[in-house]
């Protein structure tokens, strides 16, 4: 490769090849989303709602290939506003161009782009997202039924965005209209954002339960992604998990009509119990099962957590002969002690317990979290 | 276990808040950049070559805005390509429109956006830029004289970019061309670009000091700013130092014909000795300066730094009667110790201490650190 | 100084010096706590709890000063426990000890160090913690009133510890008990630790309120303070304030008694409302003042932050002219923007606002957060 | 201003939890040191000199099975002087006890600690650490000779520390003596530190080389460890690599008597290329490895790094068809690309390649990295 010799021809002087050298700064680099696999399933991290310059957003479209790479995205799909177009004067119109452009950059570099678009209405029905599209254009209709059942010929995953966004809600609850219902009995309705941005919307998650629709959360950006997040300091957009049979298209496609996702927002995961709990137990383990305590001491349970989730639990409750944390975090990435200690200094033999905790970030509804137990058996010796 | 309860009392249901609150993330935030005002003059942190969409940069153009006031500067210019419109076909070419997008950006913030414009040839004469310009569209020329003619007659401020680039330069040295002696002699050259991205060349450094032009310093950024800068761990962009009398379009232009400019690149100052030793003398200040060493101990000097950068120091002296340490690096931000050891003990009375150093990355010209002497007054104590 | 050579002679491959050198790793260096000095005082930061080997903690008294100069702090008291010394049977109690090995490094560093000690009871009256003593010997008592009484002769301050402290109060509720009335009356007890270690004690916060205490926030460390809190991270062991005349002993003395106090403890003050919208106001500071809004649009108020404080400020109130946020964080060492946003398009002529909020996290009594107003006039120009 | 009412229901108050509350700031947390088991071993990571206020260190011996834990680490040996005592005024000589305290603590947590002590002499044969002791005391001998021996019997690993120590070797230069080919030949020196603190010995290098002797890094830390190194940064105490059948105390033993050892000091590897080559491939792993060129244009390999060392390759070599970079950081925990070139549109067909770099991080000897081949396989479509 053509070096920079301006650079190399400095050293001697090592301090300036300290400051000005690129090897020491170089930003271009993936960090894994660590989420295990689950049941069989690729956990594949997949943002379905993101804005160009082709609509209202601020960046070329191939830089959301960049950035969903360097994220340790797996797929994303661009879904410019078909109707909000505020660019046109600079930027005449082009419903494909987006994914044109962006496709090619992310195929260099493994992430699936899909070919998406924002059908942008006022409410109701809002905003939906289609994706997996053939031809955007097609959807450039006037009445937005139209455009929904366009989208549906085409075979495109159609998702409702932001149900209780400020800008059609005032008070910021989403609501159901009888429009919506329409759709979904038409099959052409298969997934409610629960979370977009960092907004959470309770009675979309409660939607997604009772009408067996896809639990759907995305960053829905419009800046350069590092001006909304703060990706090197722990933070993370919003991501769709996708519990696909492997990394293809097709196969996200095939996963998201069978509603095989789940919501990572922040520290939260929102899903089903049988994906949140394959989640946790794929990525926490107990080094130590069997504790011996002496006298009225303690001793430690370590607990190792190779995903990037801060697990939080709460609830746990004491019994005759020992107590625990009331709460305790399992710190992402990192092995955590939970401490029991004997109750008496007259306990003797052994005894296993189960004991419960409640993960308030796992939540398997609306304000509920996911319920777990840590099994562990006590030997009690004589106190020194 | 036992409970802390006055903080579980505040319990409640937070665990949602935390994770998807918004307070807690916004990153919209300003960081000043620390260097201190000198002389009488603001010291504005600028940046005077910067890309988008309009040519091949990769954001739209109030993004350079955004980043700018974001990052602590006070003054940028869009240069986008004239002969370099990659974009073209999905977005016309209209050379003056990426200012006018941004600037109105800039001044809801206060960050000053010039309008400017990369004249871009193949070398000689390489790219030049133009700031403070008029109308970028007259720049459209089809000999690189007649831009340089235009710009000249618009009063702008013309520096030629990345002298030693490897696309022009494939050894990546600065050549001197007998277009540029005619750039000069006809005034319109009026700076060079000491470092571009993290290249620094050390032959346009002496040129500047040899022919008196203004030492410049800039990103050319074409990716969102944070793709290419870990700025929130401590990277920054290249920058150029404007010492103006005060915050204006107008001052800048003037500080910038006058050459009261320094570079800051990395953890690296570069520039007139007058300029570098006054930022280094307002930001770093002796907490003490009187020591007392009690027979062959040691006592410290304290030494605070309110500045962002990391004052190298090497080449400490010993004197017959004291040692100090060969190197100490006085932290960004950080008040550090100077070791004075007694090298016997059998001193007594007091004596004073020229202590010099060499700071090698405040570079007053080719391979040549800035000196420094701190003036310490040591009394001698009878030893325990 | 003597150098290494070791390194020095491996130079020529910089990829050793980049790993195996020392200084871009010295991480000794003192950081500065960010609040400002107010009312004429110097704002000290103390910690006026802390334990070394000498009691039950866990390292070398000149730790504590060492670690207290690399914090920022200005004084601190090592108060190990008279009456529980677990480590006896190794290291023989001698009381004035541990204050007579910090001492030197502390003076050696610039940080006080204040002869004092816990005197160690059961409730009632609990842990009490006397400094500015002369000689910790003379309160090794039989009876607790003894110790008090010998700490008054010796004219040291003396403090309530952790009042709800669970291994005292299981329930976590700090109570009042008429021996404590008893040390008041009799001039012998004269503040109370607000908040100890991660702890707010909200009865103490109302106690030194109605009884004119000083209130007083203190690590209680053990560990090797980094065991404890994230030092690198943000994070800082709670610090009681102290506003003095000087940075003396003396003055510390001096303000202690006159209760010139506050507590910082996590991203919160607590203490009187004269010293915290002092510290408020000396380093929070309105960029622009006036505004300028273009029909229905918005502007921004710039806001700066010196302090290490995010300001957490709430219940922002719209006008009939303008919305503000409801809810706003000045970050810490930043400026933030405040968005006024025309309620109409049909406004006209300038008009002044005072936009009041609460700062949640400066508590002025418990759950009292502090009131403020920005001041801040807007033009209202014709609509674009 | 609109609000966010979705998260605003979430509110109550939790101002004081936030920033009092413990949860989110307990750094109570163990963190792995990510580095492969090799080769059917455990690459245990130990550290076998510490101090501790049993002789000149700063913490009680605890405190060093705790910060162990905490970094990840899975053997120490607490190493106190036998011979320098200067707390013993405070606290009598027992040359056992720092192993007694550290121990129970050590076993709570899963770190193995073991019986260790420094026999501290003038040069030669300077500083030697015995480990697997059963009884310190009987080391306290008047001649080294008999110390050495008595390690010897009691079965102890005995190595020598910082062989260029300045303390001992004013000029920072190893020297071999007789007194060490002596002990050699008597089966009593096992091992030598080829880094002690931050320094490396590359005369200690190459003699464990030439000798057969087993290669030692260790921290030989004083102070609470958290104040020399920055270990919530990326920063880590320097660590020897055992290669154990499994993690017993035993085994640890028969690895260090067998040479199974390497160096991990920042961010360097050194040791035999047998042990540096399998954790290079066990960590490194390609995503991709048959590449698609189309004209001249170039395709990406992507290489994941699951360690986290920094993998710093130089020497790229380019090939007729093909360029790629002359260096390149492997980032640690992140994949990176490498770009290969085509350096022409006329190439068509599929070649491979075995790309050469060499890791200089990586030392198999004294300025000698470790060589690295890639495999690829190029495809070269027709150019567009």
């Amino acid at each position: 490769m053509k070096k920079n010799l301006a650079i190399l021809a400095f050293l001697g002087s090592i301090s300036a090849f300290l400051t000005l050298g690129i090897s020491g700064h170089d930003p271009r680099a993936r960090v894994e989303v660590n989420l295990p696999d689950v049941l069989g399933y690729k956990t594949l991290k997949c943002d379905l709602h993101i804005h160009t310059v082709f609509s209202d957003g601020l960046v070329w479209p191939n830089i959301r290939s960049e950035e969903a790479w360097r994220e340790g995205l797996d797929v994303i799909s661009i879904t410019d506003h078909i109707e909000y177009q505020p660019h046109k004067e600079d930027l005449p119109t082009a419903h494909n161009r987006s994914f044109e452009i962006a496709e090619p950059h992310g195929t260099a570099l493994g992430v699936k782009v899909i070919r998406g678009s924002e059908i942008t209405r006022k409410m109701p029905p809002g905003h939906l997202n289609a994706v997996f599209l053939n031809d955007v254009e097609a959807l450039d209709t006037e009445h937005w039924r139209d455009a929904v059942k366009e989208a549906d010929k085409q075979g495109a995953f159609i998702f409702w965005n932001h149900p209780g966004w400020t800008g059609q809600q005032p008070d910021g609850v989403a609501r159901w209209y009888p429009e919506h219902t329409e759709l979904v009995e038409n099959g052409m309705l298969h997934g409610i954002e629960v979370v977009n941005t960092r907004s959470y919307y309770p009675e979309a998650h409660r939607w997604c339960i009772e009408k067996n629709l896809a639990m759907i959360s995305n960053s829905d950006v419009h800046n350069p992604l590092n001006l909304d997040y703060h990706v090197h300091s722990g933070d993370h957009r919003p991501l769709t998990l996708v519990f696909a049979k492997e990394k293809t298209a097709d196969a996200v496609k095939e996963a998201l009509f069978a509603r095989r996702t789940a919501v990572y927002s922040g520290n939260m995961l929102i899903g089903e119990e049988r994906f949140l709990k394959a989640i946790f137990q794929e990525s926490v383990h107990l080094i130590n099962s069997a504790l011996n305590i002496t006298g009225s001491g303690s001793a430690f349970l370590q607990i190792s957590n190779s995903s990037d989730i801060d697990y939080e639990l709460v609830g746990g409750e004491d019994f005759a002969e020992i107590s625990v944390p009331e709460k305790l975090v399992i710190q992402a990435n990192k092995t955590v002690l939970l401490q029991v200690e004997a109750n008496s200094d007259e306990l003797s033999g052994s005894r296993n317990f189960a004991i419960p905790y409640i993960i308030e970030n796992l939540m398997i509804a609306p304000e509920t979290g996911m319920p777990v137990v840590f099994n562990v058996e006590v030997s009690f010796l004589p106190g020194g």
